[in-house]
């Protein structure tokens, strides 16, 4: 089946947004074993999506189209549909029940400019939106069945789900597999240099890389009848790289993290400088995150690390609030303060300012402290000021992870 | 003039990647004063290449193409693109002297495999790369002019700036201009409703939505000659809309509260429960923040909202942790324990459990404390986790925002 899809909107061809529906369109599909054919991007102009959908139809069995069902004038998906299919606009019933439905959800109600949204081409069937106020429709044009969505992200995502990709799963269609390994902590080129030789000749098995800063993840795919060679590449690749791979498929940093504090039983303290709350900030966008996760400290003045974490105030004087000492000193006295088994303390200099010739900007030290004691790690990292803080945050994860791994393999 | 953009990729076209190249090349052009006429993605097969790059050429005066041009064997473009104009791939001795430069700042050196970069469709015009392997190069097809570079983000953003703008910028082409308005607190209905008949019949100016969640962006658009015009109707939209727009053009939430902070000269603590250090990850992700903000508490347990903020634990237990008292005293505690100026404190459930009918998901109380004393507000967000951490997030910082200019007002 050759699908297209078609992304509207002035606000993408003007370069105001960021097209994420044609990423996770493409990804979903890919899934069912369907690969876009191509993707077309078109503005607000009605000629315009009217030929984007008359040359997307010639050559595809489906087409997905997002974006242009809003309530504004410049919305115009619906009206091109129907010029495209040679239909006229109608009022559709449906749509103006779902509309009405919304009413008592919406602050100030449904505004009178909500009801251009139940106008749909004559004969194309409704698509449900379940989480907002414009409706999809189906529409035939010459052999293609053409999908209508909204353009907001989360309301496009669960039609998607519910409607559009249950209708494109054809029962003969061969799917396509796919393992994405995600690394911390190593280079594209060393990993380039790693794997190489690592797929056989002639393998059925693609391998992409992806860098999505601060991670790198490792793509292999392949049709589903060539599963076995997709996982022998996978089970050759994780060998050669197991120290860096954190997670795999859909699984996060987050994610994984939150599944081995949940499974550790082990309750956790975070004392954060130069990222500033960033740690906390991902620990608790895990839902359950309240059963191991007591407190965060962002101590970013000199007097809160004292009074907060009791970190002397001649240490901070004698060695810099940024120093190995200082760190542990934070980690140890989080810890106590909260009374929780573990605690993350990071200080760091993020920049732009700040940085001396000893510490320059990039200098940061990470603690973690258990029953044990506290240990402390300093790094040099390089880049810009959100650069700085986003690795120290992952660098921070990624050493809680890997010490309640090895707690998990002692037990 | 009529430009169109090509991204050529299996990445793209699986959904591993979101293309931020074609947000970023369309809106470097309208700033040009030229408008993308249509963006097309395809995957990396020589064919669909070849076709893409023929289509385009065929009613664009210019195609800028990226991705492709890497050192591995999925990389295709170069040959689509020979085969497509009907030249030979050869190797270019200024490419390979390039790649040369390059072997000494490359961990391990150059890799054989990058010789492949140095071929190129003969008779085509290189362009530099100054920060990466992969050089670009223009080629005439038909009457149009092709512009190749490579997919890496950073490398094509400067051989964009270097080389393919000073090339498109004809000395006649009128310029654009864009004023953008960002809202918060207000529905795109809403929004809709209030601008009805507020740009006169005909105007020159377009006006174009662009929901960001929390935020709503408004976008007014005309070329340069008509920048009376767009002044008018910005001046217009605003006074229509003053209370919601937090920040114009290049601004956001947070850099506009980082320089009414900075201005005010005062202090901030701040108190985060179900944010749970979003609010000041925000805060501190601005250069300079340590001058106003002195600590944040990421109090989750309510331990740690006794211990840290000295809320009563009897108030927790007669009012619940998730109330208009605890957000007060959390407020007020941060204040009290930080000695600021301000304190900002948030209470509330994210979900997606923890909610009772008389307090569903969605419940959340802010509450800000001065020297005048502390006032609360209570609100229902809907949607999911993310979602109510997100709009909870943006409604403190708003509030927060507006109160420092009430106080500006004042001086």
């Amino acid at each position: 089946m050759k699908i297209s899809t078609l992304s509207i909107g002035d606000e993408l061809i003007c370069g105001e947004v960021v097209d994420t529906n044609a990423s996770h369109i493409a990804g979903k599909l890919y899934d069912l074993g369907a690969r876009v054919r191509r993707h077309l991007t078109v503005g607000d102009r009605e000629d315009a999506i009217v030929l984007a959908l008359e040359e997307l139809s010639i050559d595809s069995d489906a087409v997905i189209v997002t974006g242009g069902l809003g309530p504004t004038p410049d919305d115009l998906t619906a009206a091109a549909a129907a010029q495209a299919a040679g239909r006229e606009l109608e009022l559709s019933q449906e749509a103006l029940a779902h509309l009405a439905s919304f009413a008592e959800r919406l602050p100030g109600g449904l505004h009178p400019a909500n009801r251009r949204q139940a106008l749909v081409p004559a004969g194309s069937e409704l698509i449900p939106n379940p989480v907002g106020t414009a409706c999809g429709f189906i529409l035939k044009l010459g052999s293609a069945r053409l999908f209508f969505l909204p353009g907001v992200p989360s309301e496009m995502e669960r039609m998607l789900e519910e409607t559009v990709l249950p209708a494109l799963a054809a029962p003969g269609r061969e799917a396509r597999l796919r393992v994405v390994l995600k690394l911390f902590g190593v280079s594209e080129a060393a990993v380039a240099a790693t794997l190489e030789g690592c797929l056989p000749e002639g393998s059925p098995v693609e391998l992409a890389y992806c860098v999505k800063f601060p991670e790198i993840h490792l793509i292999l795919r392949s049709l589903a009848r060539h599963e076995q060679s997709l996982q022998a590449a996978a089970a050759a690749v994780r060998e050669r790289l197991a120290e860096f791979v954190f997670a795999e498929g859909e699984q996060t940093m987050d994610r994984a993290l939150a599944a081995l504090l949940k499974g550790s039983g082990l309750t956790l303290a975070l004392a954060e400088s130069c990222t500033g709350g960033m740690i906390a900030a991902r620990i608790t966008a895990e839902p359950g995150s309240s059963g191991y996760f007591l407190e965060g400290n962002v101590t970013y003045s000199n007097e809160a690390k004292t009074r907060m974490l009791q970190v002397p105030a001649e240490l901070i004087a004698s060695r810099g609030a940024v120093s190995a000492e200082v760190a542990s000193a934070m980690a140890s006295g989080a810890r106590r303060a909260a009374g929780s088994d573990l605690a993350l303390s990071v200080t760091g200099i993020a920049g732009p300012d700040g940085g001396t010739p000893e510490k320059p900007v990039g200098t940061v030290f990470v603690a973690l402290a258990d029953a044990d004691g506290c240990r402390v790690n300093g790094y040099h990292f390089l880049g810009d000021r959100a650069a700085v803080r986003s690795i120290t945050c992952f660098t921070a994860l990624d050493w809680l992870r890997k010490h309640l791994l090895t707690l998990g393999a002692k037990d």
